[in-house]
């Protein structure tokens, strides 16, 4: 009887807990190893915003294995974002046609989720207080420490993958390796958790279905619904300069800023001046490197393509990673090093489209009010896409309403802009997006 | 009585052993670690190209502490390139105007020659088989471990600076603090060295004073002279590919290869066999990164600013940075942060623009024959440059033999390329270099 082949995970988090459900769909011995303890039982540690959007592509990876019912119990549907004015008034955009939703969810209750579902099968073993301490690439041994019990020992596995997020000590250590490509890049911008809790009886004090933005040019808030009535505020300002942390010293200035900058807002956020001063101010980075993998050493998530937060789909790329692993795998599983290198060759420029869309969208989000010009083309953009004389299909719905390759998108995004620009030079276009003239614009663009 | 201050540099290489130099005579204490053994007693033990290309920048940093003449005793002026062609002729480039040079010097003599320089100063303290291991970056503490004695013990200065190269491990620690922006970048290209042996009495077999190139298009050879008449040989070679090192893997095929694309330095190497499969392949990396410092510890040289080989400018750079570091260190030495500061600010760009240059010159040198559209421009610079209507200085002469700012040579060097795309659009321009319409397109690009 030929023994299960099997794969060692590193890293328990919401790539990783997936990965491991996939895998051991596949029919293998699943150990997953992680550094935290078990947040089931001592609640999730979070070193990342705690909400996220799950779109398509991470909807589609969890489709596949059957667990997308489990998940929408706890995700609440954004069919748009509400854009906050200076002066406290609103304006609504779809983020799609019809139905089409991006859904928040906590961090913490997904990744719980999916150790839940992950953890019931026998052939999956997390071992937590664990982690990587070390690769022997040509042996293709890693060594594990086990924080609690102080010892350690080796693995060896048919497959190892690094699952440990923007910071990965597997990748640490890929990265001594002579002709590794390694580039961490930070924005000169950190970010803030605050909170809008709840209203009376789980009330919800804002639009439930929508995620919030306050874009004030330089910096902006946001913030998403929670299941509770609650909804957690992102604040992204520089660190330095104008309307900057380094400025923010004092509880008088605090107050001052949002009562400023976010009159509305400030009046919903009693917690505003203790958070702000007890929760950390955290950087973003964007991880780009090549190759994926040595040996039988793969990374895959944050580990290989960690991309700052403003496109919401820092997540979804990674649960798309392990998709698009799984079909590989059963082409190429017979081979590990076949397999990765595959998987590296196939994902890597759609982790570097996605980087470069997340780092423009930022720019797009703060300028969401203000720039003119913008808004002009973003008005132009939705009259083209409403029209039935076009099937046209946004950049923003590529990325968060299909499974698209994130290269493709990003090549049509370069071409809409270019569309866009031409079509905004048009007067009166309102009244002439069935003209011939337009109609030629456009498809020549396309 | 006031104590000295005091410093501790990180690395013994050329940059270190210099940096030491300049620091005692500011009236510091220095100790120096390194982690290899004393290179007078061991032998240089080389990880990089075994010979360097000294030029202006390099000198001045020199001779502004009065170590040129000591250091030109050693080292060999190339007046200009020897371009090797495939049919065995040759053709000959001077550098720049009349006496202009670059000289060949042995990286491990003239290592050697820098810490016997900075160890006979009373105030410099040398410790070899000794490492920075780890840095306590909020104490200002560094460890250090003695890997002779197996001993470790904690240093604190008023200043650290890492020069220990591009794979450094002060840069390692920084790398793990948030907001540190770091790029690590290899070519597809590897380099071997090989040799040509002097000829009787210690002749030079092929012309002493010039750099010889064997351009190939996608690849090339390189020799610069050594002092005992021998020549060192660098082949630059794709990893992977045609004509790649993952081709050449026996005895026949390097045989075979040469005999095509360099049939005349075959015949001047009699070990190339035993040479090219005893020494190893090894990896071109840039690196950047930014910040240069944190609290009291800095990095300079390779640490902070690993580039190609290509234009000769890595150790003329870091000669470079220890001279403004000085500079500098007239102006804000009382307070080490400031002085890290300014330093950064200053050298930054000028970094980012030599590893710019050091990456373009690659193409130029292997295409310095083939591309004739390439030729054709760099023969009309020529006569610019001769002609004495005209006071053009090339990039090439900025960057090798002046102390202007590398950001400046780059953004001449941009202007240049432009100036001379318009005019290899003139018809024989050989005859018209005088008249008004060259006149013109080269006075509004520069």
């Amino acid at each position: 009887m030929e023994s299960k082949k099997s794969i060692s995970i590193m890293g328990a988090g919401l790539v990783g807990s997936l990965m491991a459900c996939y895998m051991q769909k596949r029919g293998l011995k699943v150990n997953v190893y992680e550094s935290r303890g078990d947040m089931r039982k001592q609640g999730y540690v979070g070193g990342r915003s705690i909400n996220l959007a799950l779109s398509t592509r991470g909807w589609t990876a969890l489709e596949k294995i059957g667990i997308d019912e489990d998940i929408k119990k706890i995700a609440i549907p954004m069919f748009g974002r509400v854009i906050h004015q200076k002066d406290g008034s609103t304006d609504y955009q779809p983020y799609g046609k019809e139905n089409e939703a991006i859904y928040s969810v906590s961090r913490g209750d997904l990744n719980k989720k999916l150790i839940e579902l992950a953890d019931q099968f026998e052939d999956v073993h997390f071992n937590f207080n664990s982690f990587c301490q070390s690769i022997n690439f040509e042996k293709n041994e890693a060594e594990i420490l086990n924080t609690e019990t102080k010892s350690n020992f080796k693995i060896s596995d048919d497959i190892v993958i690094g699952t440990d997020g923007a910071f990965s000590r597997v990748r640490e250590s890929m990265q001594k390796l002579p002709r590794f490509n390694y580039d961490q890049y930070y924005i000169n911008y950190g970010y803030k958790e605050l909170t809008i809790p709840a209203g009376p009886n789980g009330s919800y004090l804002i639009e439930k279905e929508a995620l919030h933005i306050w874009p004030r040019g330089e910096f902006m808030m946001i913030a998403l619904p929670n299941m509770d009535g609650s909804f957690t505020c992102t604040l992204f300002v520089p660190f330095e300069g104008e309307n900057a942390f380094d400025d923010l010293t004092d509880e008088q200035k605090v107050k001052d800023y949002f009562e400023y900058h976010f009159p509305d807002a400030i009046q919903l956020m009693p917690t505003l001046i203790e958070d702000f001063f007890k929760n950390p101010t955290s950087a973003l980075v964007t991880v780009r490197c090549y190759p994926w993998h040595k040996n039988n050493f793969g990374i895959m998530g944050d580990a290989s393509h960690a991309i700052v937060p403003f496109f919401g789909q820092g997540m979804n790329c990674g649960f798309e990673d392990v998709r698009i692993f799984d079909e590989l795998y059963g082409k190429f599983g017979d081979n590990t090093e076949t397999l990765l290198n595959h998987f590296e060759l196939s994902r890597k420029e759609n982790a570097d489209a996605i980087a470069q869309m997340a780092l423009d969208n930022f720019i797009e989000m703060r300028d969401l009010v203000g720039d003119k010009n913008f808004l002009r083309k973003k008005h132009i953009e939705h009259l083209i896409m409403e029209h039935p004389s076009y099937n046209y299909t946004s950049m923003y719905q590529y990325v968060s309403f299909s499974n698209e390759p994130y290269a493709f998108a990003y090549q049509v995004g370069q071409k809409q802009t270019k569309m866009l620009e031409a079509l905004s030079k048009i007067e009166n276009i309102e009244s002439k997006i069935d003209t011939e003239e337009v109609k030629q614009i456009v498809s020549s663009h396309l």
